[in-house]
């Protein structure tokens, strides 16, 4: 064939006015990562000056560019996943292209066009909720796409990369059991997130561990926001029981758990403690500092790009879903139960 | 010269299988915004599928890529910023390229390298200590840039988008002088920056307009961190005559002041009433949800890209600098001073 022919005597030319090998100019043309950075860019700019066109007319190499998609930036967990992809992402040479669909098909649509008008290396994509046809759409694309999943759905077509949100509610439950509590409630997230349900199910599994029994009255259903933690804290504060301790499923009801506590005239940890899940920064600049369950939502995206560039290199992925480890960091929010005799009285 | 005639002879033809006139096709080439998405799209096609070939070898039309560069993510401002960058960007149908560069010189160059090799269409620069040459270099491969720069440093060669520090200063004092109180401290952001002292002149302002007199004493100077705001506050409710309220130059010292009080065993609002400024989410969150001045974070990232793309289409920008109005958010953490009889009793 002519045209083959021509396009391999154009990378020989090429190789050999680069002083490199061949192969090694087909490596930079597959956008292989195997390629020293000083070599990749001189090459592309060899194959720039010489006109070389490839086959289907995208400009030769990577697009040097992958694709991070949320569906609201207004989550208070985005900028970290952002710090970790931008990370690595930077270290590879990859610009990183944040976009937020809004949970709109027109976003989406939009998203994809601009994508198709520029060109990516892959996606990373956050939260489980996606259009399954935008999976079918990046397909076609021949964008790889990697699934960034705090909330952890499983059964998606694509890698996915969550946190052991199961473990990480068992590590709450048994810092507050170790200090001492014997009435802890539980303030949990939206029912219809699995991360939701193995967050309580961790702490059903701290307290049968503990030897406690599950009392239904201690659970509350919250909706991650802050105004659900501070009702759930109005609501168990004025039990005729009440709890010494609360578990919330994340931070921001944590934080709405104290304002709970505060309008009580309570005091956190004297009089009740807390404990969250997310490790926000603003999980440390809460008065008092946060305990709560730390998740590596930088590692996440950090990972997230190595996988996505590793399948572009055409590497095979040892496992459709990894989850990363979370780890309970202790701050001054959780005491022992009896820190202050009166620890129970309400006002 | 039969270069340009050649030139000619395809936009027409582009222009003919189009059906739009030889303007609309020179107004896609030269990216401009006036021509309707979908006649853009058409003729983009019909550019590729006849491999017209621009002088200088770009792609025709835009990048459709804007490059929004800060020096760190871990500012807690950063995602408001990406979130109105990202709004404005997406609603032009560009995507946004979010990068940090760490104050390294290694990694604004690895950024320019990047840019290259992809192109965009402008840049938006967050903070002001960025490096001179980076702006030139920015102008040597044509691609304008506009700084967001909320801590407002003069003099830049390029548009800048600050906010209204001053009269952010001034109505936090003022809504303290208005509510009684007389005694009212003031924590200092990093004396280096022009948005710190602007604030503090706003202050000063506030109790010139109600009569109070300046007292160095009450002054304390922070560095924008949660450690400098409760080491402040350690130092102010020592005082002799100590103050029954602070307003803090950020939300994170503000958030200190909280914590300091606290480990006094004293309360918000009614031991000190604390006014923060930015009202980043986390205002929201703290216990007492914070009073504090806004600043319209999100609003700059939109008015940031409308700026780029408007010089991209070659429109002259009114004012080197623009300052959007601040305005002060009221909530739970200012009361009067007499709010309780013991409110300055240390204990």
């Amino acid at each position: 064939m002519p045209d083959e022919q021509a396009r391999t005597v154009t990378i020989a030319a090429i190789a050999a006015a680069a002083g490199v090998s061949v192969p090694t100019v087909s490596r930079v043309l597959n956008g292989r990562s195997d390629v020293a950075p000083h070599t990749r860019q001189r090459v592309e700019q060899l194959l720039r000056d010489h006109g070389y066109q490839r086959r289907g007319g995208r400009p030769p190499g990577r697009a040097r560019l992958v694709d991070l998609v949320f569906n609201d930036l207004d989550s208070p967990w985005a900028v970290e996943i952002i710090r970790g992809v931008e990370e690595a992402a930077h270290a590879a040479g990859v610009g990183t292209v944040v976009t937020a669909i809004h949970r709109r098909a027109s976003d989406a649509r939009e998203w994809l066009d601009n994508l198709g008008a520029r060109a990516s290396d892959g996606a990373i994509l956050v939260t489980s909720d996606l259009d399954p046809d935008l999976h079918s759409e990046l397909r076609s694309l021949h964008v790889p796409a990697v699934v960034v999943d705090p909330a952890g759905v499983p059964g998606l077509d694509v890698p996915t990369i969550g946190v052991t949100n199961w473990a990480g509610g068992l590590s709450a439950t048994e810092h507050l059991t170790g200090l001492g509590h014997r009435r802890i409630a539980f303030v949990a997230g939206l029912p219809t997130l699995w991360s939701s349900r193995a967050r309580l199910d961790g702490y059903r599994a701290g307290l049968e561990t503990a030897g406690l029994p599950y009392d239904p009255e201690l659970v509350v259903e919250g909706d991650f926001g802050y105004a659900s933690g501070a009702g759930a804290a109005d609501r168990l504060l004025t039990l005729a029981h009440p709890p010494t301790a609360v578990f919330a499923a994340n931070d921001q009801m944590a934080l709405g758990v104290y304002e709970g506590i505060r309008r009580r005239g309570m005091r956190v940890p004297e009089d009740v403690s807390v404990v969250g899940f997310d490790d926000l920064p603003e999980a440390r600049w809460s008065s008092p500092p946060l305990t709560t369950v730390h998740q590596p939502l930088v590692e996440m995206g950090m990972l997230a790009v190595r996988t996505v560039l590793r399948m572009v290199d055409g590497d095979s992925i040892e496992s459709p879903r990894v989850e990363l480890a979370t780890r309970l960091v202790v701050r001054d929010s959780t005491a022992r139960p009896d820190a202050r005799s009166d620890g129970r009285t309400r006002p």
